[in-house]
């Protein structure tokens, strides 16, 4: 697939426009933005621009309610609980992580959920919200249910991600996995290209290890039992319950602490039953936060500079490909393949703005 | 190996003289014991009174401080961090859960690290403390260093559980998984069997998957490099880098925030080096408490209930095994094998007490 580059800025601004078209604030806009334009710039693709076409259709269809505000429907000095009103994920999910960090500020320990939302884009993105005040942040949300429990076949649990980010240098360590062993995109791109899936990692419609990604995504589809394994895989000998154990805990800080759907009664692939969880931990509570840093950076250095294995020449800690990514991308620009970028271009169609020359020169 | 069945009041009552004879109070011994007693009633052998031997030769040793007590050595409303002064880790332990409970109760959230101390048994008995106040319970703990980070070999992060309870009806949610896909005593006994390991489990002296036990438990002893993948195994098509990333977030909340010697520096098995981790969370932060608990018991009814994969008639929830391991020990005993036996009645002796007729006729 060609990929085009454009100039972050430029995106940034178009994408903005776009979310005011649609009756966004300028403020709200941009916020939304900064959480998509992360992604590519993390090298997310998946969560990126390519996504602007499903937010575009959805704000079209009134199933995302642009005039609405979340409610707070219960609080305490170091909680509350929001009702999200089908409001757009990223607006309420930026705004209840920002009452978590006042919390944390003022309590030093804040923690936010969200019920009856849509999606909010990469977990991590709010995480490290928290992070970017020098405190610890977590964030997860829950989805349609697509994972299947150790011993199970029909779909209970959702890919929910678990998200953690603790300041560290010169990388914060950025920690954002879906608790399934892979994510469902990666299913589409080996069935695209007519691969056989890896063993482990998804389930037929009788709950054994099944490689061919054409009939998992069929039953998926079809809402047949079958579904993808969580991590640690199909098989106990391989930690199949430690993964799953994982999607119950990304539940319980999201569906049951929110009081919203629990995954199996998500539908709608999400469209407002989406329940969101957020923390933020002033890690000054332990001690001095200089020296905090300090040991955790050591930690993550250590581990970089181990010795490497046989044919490898890197460890990586999490979130520093993600921050090399986003040197090379400023530089760059973003990738966008030929198929997203035709959807940018018809979506500024519609709402009435120009693209403009907007690609750029590989250098 | 043959097992003897000991009966649960009369097996607690032994342990606990033996430690009120290496000079424990009635209290402590009581807490010490509860613990290992937990575990073999859960059906976790390997942690045991399997270990008596271990904590036996510690203390005869001077290894583990007997008058020795914890020190504060930071605290705020919501926190505290101990030095754990290389007491006896169950009852540091115990006392910092206590202490962390303690703050919850008074503010919804308490954290208490520890950091100088030695091994407190299984991790999840602590977050079950919390449970038990009707709080959610996070505990974990360092260990020295045997799991390779993805695409190293050498040993950096412990075995280091992550443990979480959460109430429910009619059983909680008791989570409690070490974050390396397996432990050590799995390599162990595949060893002493002449099996060959699973893909994925461990690594040899060049970072490649290796079956073969013997050689990679000899790395391990003779401190080559060489060691135990983390939850995901050996490759990130597993997600080899979401159990790497687990590892660090247990070293995070141990050795970090305790101040304490991280898992690439805890040496001598973990003998007055071992940090600890204790939260409790009064999840009434977030709205009705019976409601809550209902909601999570619902979920984790509504995954037991889920269609069964082929040639499988359970879908277990977390802790359940360990409920029902419990209710059969309590009428049948405990089993102890041969060696632990013989362990038992050899410390008795050496403290000076009498292992009499304790054991029970298989019923």
């Amino acid at each position: 697939m060609g990929y085009t580059y454009l100039p972050v800025e430029q995106v940034r601004a178009y994408c903005e426009q776009i979310f005011v078209r649609h009756g966004f604030s300028a403020e709200e806009s941009r916020g939304i933005v900064d959480v998509v334009l992360t992604a590519d710039l993390y090298g997310i693709e998946s969560h990126g621009v390519q996504r602007m076409i499903r937010y575009h259709d959805s704000l079209v269809k009134e199933l995302v309610h642009t005039d609405a505000k979340p409610r707070v429907l219960f609080e305490t000095k170091l909680s509350a609980v929001l009702d999200g009103n089908r409001t757009m994920g990223q607006v309420t999910a930026r705004a209840a992580m920002e009452l978590a960090i006042a919390k944390c500020r003022e309590h030093g320990f804040g923690a936010v959920t969200v019920r009856n939302c849509n999606h909010y884009g990469i977990a991590g993105y709010y995480a490290r919200m928290a992070a970017e005040e020098d405190f610890l942040g977590f964030s997860s949300t829950n989805t349609e249910a697509i994972a299947i429990p150790t011993f199970g076949r029909q779909p209970m649990l959702g890919t929910s991600p678990l998200a953690l980010c603790m300041p560290a240098d010169p990388y914060f360590f950025w920690y954002d996995v879906a608790t399934t062993v892979v994510p469902r995109g990666k299913l589409e791109i080996y069935n695209k290209r007519g691969d056989a899936l890896k063993d482990g990692w998804a389930a037929d419609e009788y709950g054994n290890s099944c490689t061919d990604a054409g009939r998992v995504l069929d039953n998926i589809n079809a809402k047949r039992p079958g579904g993808i394994f969580p991590i640690g895989g199909g098989s106990v000998d391989t930690g199949s319950h430690k993964g799953y154990g994982l999607g119950i805990i990304a539940e319980l800080f999201t569906g049951i602490f929110a009081g919203g759907h629990t995954s199996p009664h998500v539908e709608n692939g999400g469209m407002g039953d989406t329940s969101f969880g957020f923390m933020a931990l002033d890690y000054g509570m332990f001690g001095d936060k200089k020296e905090i840093r300090g040991r955790m950076s050591e930690l993550l250095e250590e581990l970089r500079a181990s010795e490497k294995a046989e044919g490898r020449s890197r460890i990586y800690t999490h979130g520093e490909k993600e921050m090399e990514s986003m040197a090379e991308k400023q530089k760059t620009g973003i990738p966008v393949n030929e198929k997203t970028l035709e959807e940018l271009r018809m979506i500024g169609a519609y709402v009435g703005i120009s693209f403009g020359g907007m690609e750029m020169q590989r250098g």
